[in-house]
Protein backbone atom coordinates (compact mmCIF):
# COMPACT_ATOMS: atom_id res chain seq x y z
CA UNK A 1 0.00 0.00 0.00
CA UNK A 2 1.38 3.50 -0.72
CA UNK A 3 0.65 5.86 2.15
CA UNK A 4 -0.92 9.51 1.30
CA UNK A 5 0.67 12.18 3.38
CA UNK A 6 -0.62 15.97 3.99
CA UNK A 7 1.19 18.72 5.83
CA UNK A 8 1.42 22.24 5.18
CA UNK A 9 4.33 21.85 2.03
CA UNK A 10 6.60 24.61 3.79
CA UNK A 11 7.77 23.40 7.03
CA UNK A 12 8.83 19.72 8.77
CA UNK A 13 6.17 20.71 11.79
CA UNK A 14 4.78 18.12 13.64
CA UNK A 15 4.55 15.77 10.06
CA UNK A 16 8.55 15.85 10.48
CA UNK A 17 8.37 12.76 13.36
CA UNK A 18 5.81 10.98 11.12
CA UNK A 19 8.25 11.51 7.88
CA UNK A 20 11.10 9.89 9.56
CA UNK A 21 9.19 6.95 10.54
CA UNK A 22 8.27 6.32 6.78
CA UNK A 23 11.62 7.00 5.38
CA UNK A 24 13.80 4.87 8.35
CA UNK A 25 11.16 2.19 7.52
CA UNK A 26 11.17 2.36 3.38
CA UNK A 27 7.83 2.87 2.90
CA UNK A 28 5.97 3.78 -0.08
CA UNK A 29 4.87 7.22 0.45
CA UNK A 30 3.61 10.57 -0.98
CA UNK A 31 4.29 13.38 0.54
CA UNK A 32 0.52 15.10 -1.39
CA UNK A 33 0.70 18.69 -0.41
CA UNK A 34 4.22 19.38 -1.59
CA UNK A 35 3.63 17.56 -4.89
CA UNK A 36 -0.13 18.94 -5.30
CA UNK A 37 -0.18 22.00 -3.02
CA UNK A 38 -2.50 23.25 -0.14
CA UNK A 39 -5.89 22.63 -2.00
CA UNK A 40 -5.20 18.66 -2.33
CA UNK A 41 -4.91 18.85 1.13
CA UNK A 42 -8.36 20.57 1.66
CA UNK A 43 -10.04 18.25 -0.49
CA UNK A 44 -9.41 15.55 1.16
CA UNK A 45 -10.03 17.54 5.15
CA UNK A 46 -13.66 18.46 3.33
CA UNK A 47 -14.28 15.16 2.04
CA UNK A 48 -13.36 13.47 5.30
CA UNK A 49 -16.94 12.84 6.53
CA UNK A 50 -17.89 11.70 9.99
CA UNK A 51 -14.08 11.14 11.21
CA UNK A 52 -12.38 14.31 10.05
CA UNK A 53 -9.20 15.10 11.62
CA UNK A 54 -8.63 18.06 13.46
CA UNK A 55 -5.60 19.50 11.85
CA UNK A 56 -2.55 18.66 9.39
CA UNK A 57 -0.61 16.05 9.68
CA UNK A 58 -3.34 12.99 9.21
CA UNK A 59 -2.38 10.03 6.77
CA UNK A 60 -4.45 8.45 4.20
CA UNK A 61 -3.54 4.56 4.49
CA UNK A 62 -6.21 2.98 2.26
CA UNK A 63 -9.71 4.32 2.86
CA UNK A 64 -8.72 4.92 6.29
CA UNK A 65 -7.07 8.53 7.27
CA UNK A 66 -5.55 8.72 10.86
CA UNK A 67 -4.81 12.25 12.39
CA UNK A 68 -2.55 13.52 15.26
CA UNK A 69 1.02 12.56 15.25
CA UNK A 70 1.54 10.56 18.02
CA UNK A 71 -1.62 8.21 16.47
CA UNK A 72 0.17 8.13 13.18
CA UNK A 73 3.18 7.06 14.92
CA UNK A 74 1.45 4.24 17.26
CA UNK A 75 -0.44 2.75 13.21
CA UNK A 76 3.13 2.71 11.99
CA UNK A 77 5.03 1.46 14.26
CA UNK A 78 2.79 -1.88 14.57
CA UNK A 79 3.50 -2.34 11.09
CA UNK A 80 6.50 -1.58 9.81
CA UNK A 81 8.15 -2.91 12.69
CA UNK A 82 9.09 0.53 14.44
CA UNK A 83 7.85 -0.50 17.75
CA UNK A 84 7.76 -3.85 20.09
CA UNK A 85 5.19 -6.22 18.94
CA UNK A 86 4.02 -7.55 22.35
CA UNK A 87 0.92 -4.67 23.82
CA UNK A 88 2.62 -3.48 26.74
CA UNK A 89 5.89 -2.37 24.75
CA UNK A 90 3.75 -0.62 22.44
CA UNK A 91 2.02 1.18 24.91
CA UNK A 92 5.30 2.09 26.01
CA UNK A 93 6.42 3.47 23.41
CA UNK A 94 3.73 5.36 22.86
CA UNK A 95 3.95 7.14 26.16
CA UNK A 96 6.82 8.51 25.22
CA UNK A 97 5.88 9.88 22.07
CA UNK A 98 3.08 11.35 23.99
CA UNK A 99 6.52 12.74 26.61
CA UNK A 100 7.66 13.99 23.32
CA UNK A 101 4.71 15.65 21.93
CA UNK A 102 4.08 17.79 25.13
CA UNK A 103 7.63 18.77 24.41
CA UNK A 104 7.33 19.77 20.65
CA UNK A 105 4.36 22.44 22.39
CA UNK A 106 6.27 24.28 25.18
CA UNK A 107 9.48 24.37 22.30
CA UNK A 108 6.49 26.08 19.88
CA UNK A 109 5.43 27.96 22.85
CA UNK A 110 9.00 29.80 23.49
CA UNK A 111 8.23 31.82 20.08
CA UNK A 112 4.70 32.01 20.88
CA UNK A 113 3.72 32.44 24.44
CA UNK A 114 0.86 34.50 23.58
CA UNK A 115 -1.21 32.25 21.51
CA UNK A 116 -0.85 30.60 17.68
CA UNK A 117 -2.72 33.19 16.30
CA UNK A 118 -0.32 36.28 16.91
CA UNK A 119 3.08 36.88 15.11
CA UNK A 120 6.23 36.27 16.92
CA UNK A 121 6.76 39.94 15.98
CA UNK A 122 3.88 40.97 18.24
CA UNK A 123 4.71 38.84 21.25
CA UNK A 124 8.76 39.21 21.48
CA UNK A 125 8.98 40.18 25.24
CA UNK A 126 6.75 37.78 26.61
CA UNK A 127 8.39 34.86 24.13
CA UNK A 128 12.22 35.71 25.76
CA UNK A 129 10.83 35.22 29.44
CA UNK A 130 9.16 32.16 28.29
CA UNK A 131 12.33 30.86 26.41
CA UNK A 132 14.42 31.94 29.39
CA UNK A 133 12.20 29.41 31.85
CA UNK A 134 11.67 26.99 29.05
CA UNK A 135 15.67 26.84 29.48
CA UNK A 136 16.13 26.79 33.03
CA UNK A 137 13.44 24.47 33.92
CA UNK A 138 11.87 22.67 31.03
CA UNK A 139 15.01 21.50 28.89
CA UNK A 140 16.34 20.05 32.00
CA UNK A 141 13.49 18.23 32.88
CA UNK A 142 12.00 16.89 29.77
CA UNK A 143 15.84 15.88 28.23
CA UNK A 144 16.86 14.58 31.50
CA UNK A 145 13.55 12.10 31.41
CA UNK A 146 14.82 10.51 28.24
CA UNK A 147 18.44 10.73 29.01
CA UNK A 148 17.52 9.03 32.30
CA UNK A 149 15.89 6.23 30.24
CA UNK A 150 18.60 6.25 28.02
CA UNK A 151 21.17 5.19 30.47
CA UNK A 152 19.17 2.03 31.58
CA UNK A 153 17.87 1.00 28.02
CA UNK A 154 20.93 0.97 25.95
CA UNK A 155 21.42 2.31 22.21
CA UNK A 156 17.57 3.05 21.61
CA UNK A 157 15.26 3.57 24.58
CA UNK A 158 13.88 0.48 24.07
CA UNK A 159 17.20 -1.15 24.15
CA UNK A 160 19.11 -2.68 21.07
CA UNK A 161 16.21 -2.21 18.31
CA UNK A 162 15.03 1.07 17.53
CA UNK A 163 11.94 2.71 17.65
CA UNK A 164 9.89 5.46 15.67
CA UNK A 165 10.66 7.43 19.34
CA UNK A 166 14.42 6.96 18.75
CA UNK A 167 13.87 8.98 15.70
CA UNK A 168 11.37 11.96 17.18
CA UNK A 169 14.31 12.01 19.55
CA UNK A 170 16.91 12.40 16.89
CA UNK A 171 14.85 15.20 15.56
CA UNK A 172 14.08 17.08 19.32
CA UNK A 173 18.23 16.83 18.94
CA UNK A 174 18.94 18.64 15.69
CA UNK A 175 15.93 21.17 16.14
CA UNK A 176 17.10 22.48 19.47
CA UNK A 177 20.57 22.34 17.58
CA UNK A 178 18.86 24.58 14.93
CA UNK A 179 16.57 26.99 17.20
CA UNK A 180 19.61 27.47 19.67
CA UNK A 181 23.04 26.76 19.12
CA UNK A 182 24.44 29.06 21.82
CA UNK A 183 21.73 27.07 24.35
CA UNK A 184 22.01 23.78 22.98
CA UNK A 185 25.82 23.91 22.58
CA UNK A 186 26.36 24.56 26.03
CA UNK A 187 23.55 22.43 27.60
CA UNK A 188 24.55 19.12 25.37
CA UNK A 189 27.05 18.21 28.03
CA UNK A 190 24.17 16.88 30.17
CA UNK A 191 22.84 14.44 27.73
CA UNK A 192 25.71 12.34 26.08
CA UNK A 193 23.15 9.76 26.02
CA UNK A 194 20.71 11.48 23.68
CA UNK A 195 22.98 13.52 21.42
CA UNK A 196 25.24 9.73 21.03
CA UNK A 197 21.39 8.57 20.34
CA UNK A 198 21.09 11.38 17.83
CA UNK A 199 24.57 10.12 16.21
CA UNK A 200 23.09 6.59 16.11
CA UNK A 201 19.84 7.90 14.17
CA UNK A 202 21.69 9.89 11.44
CA UNK A 203 23.89 7.66 9.98
CA UNK A 204 21.23 4.62 9.50
CA UNK A 205 21.07 4.57 5.77
CA UNK A 206 17.43 5.32 5.23
CA UNK A 207 17.77 8.41 7.26
CA UNK A 208 21.05 9.54 5.93
CA UNK A 209 19.51 9.32 2.41
CA UNK A 210 16.69 11.28 4.03
CA UNK A 211 18.57 13.94 5.27
CA UNK A 212 20.33 14.27 2.16
CA UNK A 213 17.80 14.76 -0.40
CA UNK A 214 14.78 17.23 -1.27
CA UNK A 215 12.37 14.85 0.99
CA UNK A 216 14.32 17.01 3.65
CA UNK A 217 12.46 20.63 4.14
CA UNK A 218 14.64 22.47 5.53
CA UNK A 219 14.66 23.93 9.54
CA UNK A 220 13.15 27.20 9.01
CA UNK A 221 11.27 30.29 10.77
CA UNK A 222 7.90 29.19 10.04
CA UNK A 223 8.24 26.17 11.59
CA UNK A 224 8.12 24.53 15.39
CA UNK A 225 11.94 25.07 15.94
CA UNK A 226 13.02 28.64 14.58
CA UNK A 227 16.13 30.02 15.18
CA UNK A 228 15.59 34.11 16.86
CA UNK A 229 18.89 35.62 17.83
CA UNK A 230 16.69 37.64 20.63
CA UNK A 231 16.03 33.98 22.23
CA UNK A 232 19.35 32.38 21.82
CA UNK A 233 21.52 34.23 24.55
CA UNK B 1 -7.70 -6.43 39.80
CA UNK B 2 -7.88 -2.85 41.52
CA UNK B 3 -6.10 -0.41 39.45
CA UNK B 4 -4.11 2.16 41.62
CA UNK B 5 -4.19 5.90 40.41
CA UNK B 6 -2.12 8.36 40.90
CA UNK B 7 -1.92 12.18 40.78
CA UNK B 8 -1.83 15.46 42.88
CA UNK B 9 -4.07 14.80 45.72
CA UNK B 10 -5.56 18.65 45.55
CA UNK B 11 -6.68 19.23 42.02
CA UNK B 12 -8.37 17.23 38.87
CA UNK B 13 -5.70 18.29 36.73
CA UNK B 14 -5.60 15.91 34.07
CA UNK B 15 -6.74 13.24 36.19
CA UNK B 16 -10.05 14.08 36.34
CA UNK B 17 -10.02 12.73 32.45
CA UNK B 18 -8.79 9.31 33.72
CA UNK B 19 -11.38 9.57 37.31
CA UNK B 20 -14.79 10.37 34.55
CA UNK B 21 -13.80 6.80 33.00
CA UNK B 22 -13.06 4.95 36.02
CA UNK B 23 -16.09 6.01 37.89
CA UNK B 24 -18.51 5.69 34.87
CA UNK B 25 -17.05 1.86 34.65
CA UNK B 26 -17.49 1.08 37.74
CA UNK B 27 -13.98 0.13 37.99
CA UNK B 28 -12.53 -0.63 41.26
CA UNK B 29 -9.65 1.56 41.64
CA UNK B 30 -7.89 3.62 44.60
CA UNK B 31 -6.68 7.08 44.45
CA UNK B 32 -3.48 6.77 46.29
CA UNK B 33 -1.82 9.77 46.81
CA UNK B 34 -5.44 11.13 48.07
CA UNK B 35 -5.73 8.29 50.39
CA UNK B 36 -1.93 8.19 51.62
CA UNK B 37 -0.10 11.38 50.67
CA UNK B 38 2.38 12.49 47.68
CA UNK B 39 4.93 9.88 49.10
CA UNK B 40 3.04 7.37 47.86
CA UNK B 41 3.50 8.43 44.73
CA UNK B 42 7.26 9.34 44.55
CA UNK B 43 8.15 5.90 45.74
CA UNK B 44 6.16 4.72 43.00
CA UNK B 45 7.87 7.14 40.99
CA UNK B 46 11.51 6.36 41.90
CA UNK B 47 10.78 2.55 41.92
CA UNK B 48 9.68 2.42 38.89
CA UNK B 49 12.69 1.21 37.22
CA UNK B 50 13.33 0.93 33.23
CA UNK B 51 10.06 2.45 32.26
CA UNK B 52 8.53 5.51 34.47
CA UNK B 53 5.94 8.03 33.65
CA UNK B 54 7.51 11.52 33.15
CA UNK B 55 4.74 12.84 35.50
CA UNK B 56 1.47 11.91 37.22
CA UNK B 57 -1.08 10.83 36.71
CA UNK B 58 -0.42 7.21 36.55
CA UNK B 59 -2.38 3.94 36.52
CA UNK B 60 -0.90 1.06 38.13
CA UNK B 61 -2.49 -1.82 36.47
CA UNK B 62 -1.18 -5.27 38.23
CA UNK B 63 2.36 -4.85 37.48
CA UNK B 64 1.89 -2.28 34.88
CA UNK B 65 2.53 1.24 35.15
CA UNK B 66 0.77 3.89 32.46
CA UNK B 67 1.87 7.21 31.85
CA UNK B 68 -0.41 10.06 29.59
CA UNK B 69 -3.65 10.41 30.47
CA UNK B 70 -4.95 10.09 26.87
CA UNK B 71 -2.68 7.00 26.86
CA UNK B 72 -3.88 5.43 30.20
CA UNK B 73 -7.96 5.87 28.51
CA UNK B 74 -6.58 4.21 25.52
CA UNK B 75 -5.47 1.56 27.80
CA UNK B 76 -9.02 1.14 29.85
CA UNK B 77 -11.16 2.17 26.90
CA UNK B 78 -10.87 -1.73 25.02
CA UNK B 79 -11.41 -2.79 28.81
CA UNK B 80 -14.22 -1.36 29.62
CA UNK B 81 -16.34 -0.66 26.93
CA UNK B 82 -15.78 2.94 26.72
CA UNK B 83 -14.53 2.47 23.20
CA UNK B 84 -15.10 0.73 20.18
CA UNK B 85 -14.25 -2.88 19.40
CA UNK B 86 -12.51 -2.21 16.43
CA UNK B 87 -9.14 -1.20 16.29
CA UNK B 88 -10.00 2.04 13.43
CA UNK B 89 -12.48 2.82 16.14
CA UNK B 90 -10.27 2.72 19.33
CA UNK B 91 -7.82 4.78 16.79
CA UNK B 92 -10.38 7.13 15.89
CA UNK B 93 -11.60 7.93 19.43
CA UNK B 94 -7.71 8.17 20.76
CA UNK B 95 -7.34 10.64 17.91
CA UNK B 96 -10.35 12.81 19.61
CA UNK B 97 -8.74 12.19 23.09
CA UNK B 98 -5.08 13.54 21.49
CA UNK B 99 -7.55 16.69 20.51
CA UNK B 100 -8.71 17.23 23.39
CA UNK B 101 -5.52 16.80 24.81
CA UNK B 102 -4.17 19.77 22.68
CA UNK B 103 -7.00 21.85 24.12
CA UNK B 104 -6.07 21.27 27.72
CA UNK B 105 -2.81 22.61 27.03
CA UNK B 106 -4.22 25.77 25.63
CA UNK B 107 -6.99 25.98 28.51
CA UNK B 108 -3.80 25.75 31.09
CA UNK B 109 -1.74 28.37 29.29
CA UNK B 110 -4.46 31.51 29.37
CA UNK B 111 -3.08 31.14 32.92
CA UNK B 112 0.33 30.27 32.25
CA UNK B 113 1.26 31.85 29.01
CA UNK B 114 4.79 32.44 29.82
CA UNK B 115 5.48 28.76 31.02
CA UNK B 116 4.20 26.28 33.99
CA UNK B 117 7.11 27.13 36.39
CA UNK B 118 6.35 30.88 37.24
CA UNK B 119 3.26 31.64 39.52
CA UNK B 120 0.24 33.55 37.96
CA UNK B 121 0.39 36.21 39.20
CA UNK B 122 4.13 36.74 37.72
CA UNK B 123 2.39 36.66 34.29
CA UNK B 124 -1.10 38.52 34.72
CA UNK B 125 -0.21 40.82 31.46
CA UNK B 126 0.31 37.90 29.30
CA UNK B 127 -2.49 35.86 30.53
CA UNK B 128 -4.95 38.75 29.30
CA UNK B 129 -3.47 38.21 25.77
CA UNK B 130 -3.27 34.93 25.43
CA UNK B 131 -6.93 34.52 27.05
CA UNK B 132 -8.45 36.74 24.45
CA UNK B 133 -6.89 34.93 21.84
CA UNK B 134 -7.53 31.99 23.07
CA UNK B 135 -11.43 32.90 22.87
CA UNK B 136 -11.70 34.83 19.97
CA UNK B 137 -9.33 31.91 17.96
CA UNK B 138 -8.85 28.82 19.52
CA UNK B 139 -12.47 28.57 21.59
CA UNK B 140 -14.35 28.23 18.17
CA UNK B 141 -11.96 26.16 16.06
CA UNK B 142 -11.49 23.37 19.27
CA UNK B 143 -15.01 23.48 20.17
CA UNK B 144 -16.80 24.06 17.02
CA UNK B 145 -14.81 20.86 15.31
CA UNK B 146 -16.62 18.79 17.92
CA UNK B 147 -19.61 20.23 17.78
CA UNK B 148 -19.26 19.93 13.81
CA UNK B 149 -18.48 15.82 14.86
CA UNK B 150 -21.54 16.01 17.16
CA UNK B 151 -23.99 16.83 14.71
CA UNK B 152 -23.50 14.11 12.30
CA UNK B 153 -22.71 11.28 14.82
CA UNK B 154 -25.56 11.47 17.08
CA UNK B 155 -25.86 11.38 20.92
CA UNK B 156 -22.38 10.55 21.66
CA UNK B 157 -19.04 11.13 19.40
CA UNK B 158 -19.45 7.76 17.91
CA UNK B 159 -22.87 7.55 17.81
CA UNK B 160 -25.06 5.78 20.67
CA UNK B 161 -22.39 4.44 22.49
CA UNK B 162 -20.57 6.64 25.23
CA UNK B 163 -16.87 6.26 24.91
CA UNK B 164 -14.56 7.80 27.63
CA UNK B 165 -14.02 10.96 24.09
CA UNK B 166 -17.37 11.94 25.94
CA UNK B 167 -16.69 11.81 29.73
CA UNK B 168 -13.78 13.84 28.49
CA UNK B 169 -15.95 16.45 26.88
CA UNK B 170 -18.37 16.72 29.48
CA UNK B 171 -15.28 17.84 31.69
CA UNK B 172 -14.62 20.37 29.40
CA UNK B 173 -18.05 22.09 29.27
CA UNK B 174 -18.21 21.48 32.99
CA UNK B 175 -14.52 23.26 33.39
CA UNK B 176 -15.04 25.91 30.90
CA UNK B 177 -18.32 27.18 32.70
CA UNK B 178 -16.17 27.14 36.05
CA UNK B 179 -13.45 28.84 35.00
CA UNK B 180 -15.14 31.80 32.35
CA UNK B 181 -18.69 31.68 33.51
CA UNK B 182 -19.11 35.02 31.58
CA UNK B 183 -17.45 34.33 28.18
CA UNK B 184 -18.47 30.30 27.88
CA UNK B 185 -22.55 31.59 28.91
CA UNK B 186 -21.82 33.81 25.76
CA UNK B 187 -20.47 31.26 23.40
CA UNK B 188 -22.96 28.49 24.30
CA UNK B 189 -25.39 29.45 21.99
CA UNK B 190 -22.78 27.90 19.26
CA UNK B 191 -22.19 24.10 20.50
CA UNK B 192 -26.09 23.22 21.82
CA UNK B 193 -24.73 19.66 20.64
CA UNK B 194 -21.76 19.99 23.37
CA UNK B 195 -23.95 21.26 25.89
CA UNK B 196 -27.00 18.81 25.42
CA UNK B 197 -23.57 16.09 25.61
CA UNK B 198 -22.44 17.46 28.63
CA UNK B 199 -26.06 17.09 30.69
CA UNK B 200 -26.37 13.92 28.78
CA UNK B 201 -23.13 12.49 30.66
CA UNK B 202 -24.21 14.42 33.88
CA UNK B 203 -27.13 12.61 34.51
CA UNK B 204 -25.41 9.06 33.73
CA UNK B 205 -26.38 7.13 37.36
CA UNK B 206 -22.34 6.28 37.85
CA UNK B 207 -20.86 9.93 36.91
CA UNK B 208 -24.00 11.87 39.08
CA UNK B 209 -22.95 9.81 41.78
CA UNK B 210 -19.25 10.06 41.23
CA UNK B 211 -20.16 13.86 41.15
CA UNK B 212 -21.94 14.27 44.09
CA UNK B 213 -19.42 12.37 46.58
CA UNK B 214 -16.15 13.41 48.14
CA UNK B 215 -14.47 12.14 45.09
CA UNK B 216 -14.87 14.57 43.06
CA UNK B 217 -12.84 17.38 44.22
CA UNK B 218 -14.27 20.44 43.81
CA UNK B 219 -12.49 23.12 40.77
CA UNK B 220 -10.04 25.38 42.26
CA UNK B 221 -7.44 27.88 41.06
CA UNK B 222 -4.49 25.22 41.16
CA UNK B 223 -5.86 23.00 38.81
CA UNK B 224 -6.52 23.56 34.58
CA UNK B 225 -9.97 25.54 35.19
CA UNK B 226 -9.19 28.56 37.19
CA UNK B 227 -11.68 31.43 37.86
CA UNK B 228 -9.64 34.49 37.47
CA UNK B 229 -11.84 37.78 37.50
CA UNK B 230 -9.41 39.78 35.08
CA UNK B 231 -9.58 36.46 32.71
CA UNK B 232 -12.99 36.27 32.61
CA UNK B 233 -14.33 39.93 30.57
Amino acid sequence: MRYELYYWPMIQGRCEYVRLALEEAGASYRDVAREEGIGAMTAVLEGAGDTPPFAPPFLKAGRRIIGQTANILLFLGSRHGLAPKAEAGQSWVHQLQLTVTDFVVEIHDTHHPLGPTLYYEDQRAAAKKRTAEFWSERVPKFLGYFEQILAKSGAYVTGRRLTYVDLSLFQIVAGLRYAFPRRMAAFEPNIPGLVALHDRVAIRPNVAAYLQSERRIPFNEDGIFRRYKALDV
